[in-house]
């Protein structure tokens, strides 16, 4: 270790998965030292996201590690640092993000696609994440948070916040076009249609029942698609456009299945529909004919780089995205998880490692 | 109209398919005038394509007109001219292809998107084609062959070739790079592995049985895949790269469904795959966990714009592309559709409209 | 003439340059009748540029027509068409402008970029424009101007705001980064300011003066520059950019050959720098040892396409971009050609037909 | 030092440079020991390029280190590794390329352009190169060479190769399409040819005298301009394509200045000028008016970055790029840059260690 602050303490808090399933327990566990390229990161705040939850229940196709800290929106300071660490200094702040490290030596690390390097470590999943005190980094990696940023609020930007905006890009869609966005109402969503506005395009909302239309208008959106009071959700979709082709890009971030049916049905020729929320076991389809006549693309859009991450940030520390959370103490943690469980939770949850 | 060879004649031989389902007659019909924006072409050789069976038996989605002329790849010679064509001359080589005009004036035309123009009009489909001795076509769309080109030999191109170069333009594939070509050992299939590797990429072929096979690699193809022999289709494909990560492009040529759900699983992370053929009521079909997190693109691919024409054409004109073709006469078009109802064809079947 | 209004005059009023150097003369001149793809515009109000007084006086490298009407920012209703016109009706609202037509059949024309054409028309320059109450204009070409949008106020866009718009596009600049904007207190420069922020930029505006800078901030500019009154331009403008990397993009709009030498010393590395302003006999010069190990773009961008033009229509029928301008009667055009002469014109003047 | 093989030595044989403006003196210097994100590498083959004489003579922009080992197209085998480095092995065999390191965690680097970095290290200029036994290079950064790659044979591609491919890509031409190559029938030209062919391009060469012209036709360039012998090296380098419209980029790898003026004349509208070669104070230099009525694009292209390396070698490696070179002992260096002095080398020099 090249470098450290005096007080890093040797035992600390954290939530601990033990099992397959949770739950996850509220416990000490020991801090632990950077390597030559890492960094010690004194988490002050982290995000709750879905993801958690799946990977405390052990539900998607990868395994995780066990016992496993999770979380992976976690905004701090940085404590310590390793002997091959320069560009980083104690005291900077710093987000750990999904993607806690990955070779940057492969051919998609070469070519700025880090999300899909082989030996990618995936935050609270593969390594221990941010439900923790004190959590470990590597240094390449971390976000770097501007210092005038509060550190509770960026926390769900640094996953949420990074992925709808990594699929906003990854859409094509130029300022002044048309981009549905489905399950606009939700968390992600919220955050989308504000990228979405910031980035100059054209919001139509889709989501179920009025408060979400509300939520939506209330952001920016140009339109908003009630797809549970909707008789013709493909024709109302076409029809929120000036010229009634359709919007050139759609956001996929639902839970369910059934969107992503139906977004090729009216997204513009030539559009791109963009897969983003992974329902389990979900399946993509689409009738090969339209597709191919109509030109349509669909795209897969994972969580962003570390340019992406950089540049999502931004858009944040400028104010022109908000975040509505909650804040509860990192010891309530299986609390949240419960709420999300029940699909009780609107907007989205941070945890305080201090409580 | 404007200008007009002397020897015109009033009447000429033609195929019409008078009633859905066939068959084509055989007959002599009126030799119509091009209106003011319009040429009238004396067609020499015709390419049969599978889509004017499609046409005839009206089972794709667009109905066609009634009594159709139908073939959409006629090679022949500028005999009149509408007056306000002034960038062709009688004489002048070109070919009548799947778009035969479109507004040039909608959002799509404008973005040199022309297929997908709502008021396209369809040789041998929504207009009269290329299976008559004298067809009309829009001055602007018509491809411009050069007339050291032979114009049996490039029928098969005009729609074709062009569809595939398309294809492979789509894909985003540079030069280097792999693409693995489903259905390379038929028709569009062989005249795709040439463009391929004019076009510097490494191709694997995918079809089945050891005749495909030698087709493939007497072509250029680096590699091929018989999914009639393999055990494991999607690790065959992908051990057929260098690194083992798989094709950075697929073309779906296929004319059943299956290929269509496979090829997610075999491309590169961050690939392509591009889907051209349309086996009547196919899905595409895609696990939405993988085609995230992998970043995957599947994209429609439909035929070429004007420009991929003149770019195809030039790739046939400077003899990177040979097509192996057999010539009937013109009266004898019902015994292709026969055979190839049969699917008793291999290569490509051209009509001289002078038999 | 397939279509026209019943009262169109047989002589109407028009300011016509009757020879090299001027003046424009106001005067009676015969309503001409509309070819078979063209349209008969009667003209409400055009916008006057700095580009009619150069056809007037004839300094550019390629010659007029003469007689001349000129102006090519005209702003009116469709009163008659061609026979070949289908995608336009009488009393529609359309523009005239730069780009009088094309022949949409070369290689340019194919590729969607009309303002390459080799037999492109010019509107006031190589065919009659706008200064006039009866103009004609290819059916294919006019600007589609939604009936909700004020004539007058728009007239300045049809060229002015275009251009900015495309070379905002041509530059490849992303929503969250960074343009200098080099002239931003002038006509041009105010609009690109405004679309510049509408795309989702962040501008630099460069210029002379307080005033300047007061014009650039109140459009919603994040750091002005004055040239005037800087002890050093590069190091300022790469100052204003928050790593002080300089911009990603940089819009030359000057009328004055300085700023084309210094640009590329403090555009970001892989940088793009845009020229677009066109001082009579100057030239672009940047070191080549910089220019390479930088990576630097340097690209010329001219009038936008058909695709540009109604995009940038739609940023301002949306209110996200103003253009102050002062109308007068046609009959005093001479008037502010004298002013432009003399450097005495801010913002943009438009004339009325009617006077 | 995590790893090493047996038999490094304490001492090695070098070419050290003393002083500003050389000469380069061939002595005995120590072996160095591998930090923990590099590797020691020993050099087999090194190639000579004339960036190595401009380093010796320091009469670039940026100053040397001193004292000096020069050299930057090294190619040979792993011998140590530190202990962060976990993608190579011992007995890899690797390149040595300009770019010896980057921080890999800038907002160059972040995308892929760690040519751009600030803190980039380079051979033989800011830190010592391959002019010697032993030498060192960050792991994330060497050149991955496939075994049964001829190591003296590809020396030459490690800069020269990189090089000229990258330009190629940065051109954004496509397969089918013209480039014309400025010093085609140099060292960097002849590969220049080769790589052009292998992607697909039609390539006009440009140079001086018949010798040129015919390497640039046995290479399979489509056209040669000889600028010694033409009466309008505009007028012919446009007659060389088809439509006569020019090609669709321009590489300059000219090392004097002249032709640096000439190519924005004959370059296609749309199409892009590549800035390579960089004649000491050079200057790019270009008419303003027809930069933006034709949009042409001008571009400095460095050295290419990790991913473009590997793609270059994966052309060598297949046989689709030869290039003729010289081999003499490592001690006779100064010799090579006498002769590189007198303007006398044909084709490239490569050094032998062991000699």
């Amino acid at each position: 270790m090249a470098a450290a602050v005096d007080n890093i303490p040797k035992e600390q808090w954290a939530q601990v998965v033990e099992q397959k399933g949770g739950p996850a327990v509220y416990k000490q566990i020991p801090v632990q030292t950077p390597g030559p390229d890492e960094v010690l990161v004194n988490v002050k705040y982290s995000g709750v996201c879905h993801t958690d939850l799946h990977a405390m229940m052990g539900d998607w196709p990868i395994p995780t590690k066990l016992p496993l800290v999770g979380g992976h929106e976690g905004a701090g300071v940085v404590v310590a640092k390793g002997s091959a660490v320069s560009e980083l200094e104690l005291g900077d702040h710093v987000g750990i993000k999904w993607l806690n490290g990955s070779c940057l030596a492969c051919t998609f690390c070469m070519q700025a696609d880090e999300p899909l390097c082989p030996h990618a470590l995936l935050s609270g999943y593969t390594v221990d994440g941010s439900f923790q005190q004190y959590a470990i980094a590597k240094a390449a990696h971390v976000a770097r948070i501007p210092k005038e940023v509060d550190l509770e609020a960026v926390a769900p930007v640094l996953c949420a916040g990074i992925t709808v905006y990594k699929g906003l890009k990854e859409s094509g869609a130029r300022p002044g076009q048309w981009v549905a966005i489905v399950g606009a109402g939700g968390g992600l969503g919220s955050m989308a249609v504000q990228y979405a506005k910031a980035m100059g395009l054209h919001v139509i909302g889709i989501d179920g029942g009025d408060e979400k239309g509300e939520s939506v208008r209330s952001l920016g959106g140009s339109a908003y698609v009630d797809y549970t009071a909707t008789k013709d959700l493909v024709a109302d979709v076409k029809a929120a456009t000036p010229d009634g082709l359709g919007p050139h890009a759609v956001l996929l971030l639902a839970v369910s299945e059934t969107p992503f049916q139906q977004a090729t049905a009216y997204v513009r020729s030539r559009g791109a529909v963009i897969c983003i929320g992974m329902p389990a076991n979900a399946y993509f389809r689409a009738p090969v004919f339209d597709t191919v006549v109509r030109m349509i693309t669909i795209k897969g859009s994972y969580v962003g780089n570390r340019q992406d991450t950089q540049e999502a940030l931004d858009f944040f520390a400028r104010g022109l995205v908000k975040v509505p959370y909650k804040t509860v103490g990192l010891s309530k943690l299986q609390e949240v998880y419960d709420l999300m469980h029940q699909g009780k939770i609107v907007g989205r949850y941070v945890v305080d490692t201090s409580k």
